[in-house]
């Protein structure tokens, strides 16, 4: 049974694989899964239809039979469940990498959503370019600290696990803002996830979509 | 082997049940697991003997023989995988508690933490005010599609699950902000959780911390 995902019809960042789509794409090649992706429009988002599936009104979701999942996490949890490739098999490490995955969504990723959102949500305000270094400095302390503990390691726990594709991804939507740079070891990690040939497959898919929407 | 928790040593919110040790006594009590607790200052969470156990130097940390993990949803997760209590067994059914678990934490906290923050972030700036009513229609926005997912049922998706622990341990952070109430089968919702017996053993525990500490 092939899943089905969805993702953006029209990508927010112009296919340069931002969108939450792109971690279970990623997930899906590093487990030799295919897939299909129907393509959503930001207002078919929020009615009813998609809404039965995921319930804010997002991308992405999964659908396998008569599975239906949404939230990137949980559903990179689900393909690294039932899939090799994705997480330890020796239970202590598997608790370690689901740790990072949690880690990665709960912790390091929304500082930087709140960084990334603030032109659109209050870019007009008197105070935007005063909150910056405020944002930012929330960052820094998250870097700082995961840094330290990556070291000079390749991976968070050993071999690559979910909970590094999770990580590198949530790194990546710091594309831009020039504070990744300050963290040299973090830089290094985020290109190495980028040089894996599943993630190569996954971001050139997710890129065709708006190639094709752009000369369409 | 009886797993070790860290808890804070003087909670900063006077034993109310917010810090995000309560999620995981809630889960161990569920499942009918005793544990032990390390209580430690804010001072010595930022030193390198807690940052090897939690690298962003925080708590809950869960210890059990070898094991170390950290991040609250990680070790609720570890919890439910190993005991019967707080995951459906049916697999489908399991994938979507896990789901709810990964929506709590990565949707529904992160809006409400912003919020929560921002007297102590940026209650001295002139913008704090007009920021307010910005920071709590976001929280409104995820509370109205989950209150018309929830709808008239129990939990989120059939018996209680780890999912609705989390979830309920989030929505509790609204404590005190006066917008939960405006969504009444929410409101229901929490304080359907509050009145299980696992979560009343685990408030009382960290209920006592405090009382001991205030008092001692």
């Amino acid at each position: 049974m092939t899943p089905v995902i969805t993702a953006f019809e029209r990508s927010p960042d112009g296919g340069r694989g931002l969108a939450r789509d792109m971690r279970v794409r990623w997930a899906l090649e590093e487990a030799g899964r295919p897939y299909d992706v129907r393509l959503v429009s930001f207002e078919a988002m929020k009615e009813p239809a998609h809404r039965a599936l995921h319930p804010f009104g997002q991308i992405p979701t999964y659908q396998e039979g008569d599975l239906a999942l949404f939230e990137s996490g949980a559903i990179v949890f689900h393909i690294a469940q039932r899939h090799a490739g994705l997480l330890p098999g020796d239970a202590n490490a598997r608790a370690r990498a689901i740790t990072w995955m949690f880690a990665a969504l709960n912790t390091v990723e929304p500082p930087i959503v709140e960084r990334e959102q603030a032109p659109y949500a209050e870019g007009d305000k008197p105070w935007h370019q005063e909150r910056l270094p405020i944002l930012e400095g929330r960052i820094r302390v998250r870097l700082g600290e995961l840094s330290d503990r990556l070291g000079d390691a390749d991976w968070l726990d050993g071999a690559f696990s979910a909970g590094d594709l999770l990580m590198v991804m949530v790194l990546r939507r710091l594309e831009g803002m020039g504070i990744l740079e300050e963290y040299p070891n973090l830089s290094a990690y985020v290109a190495r996830g980028e040089t894996r040939p599943a993630y190569k497959r996954a971001y050139d898919a997710q890129a065709a979509v708006f190639t094709a929407a752009s000369t369409g």
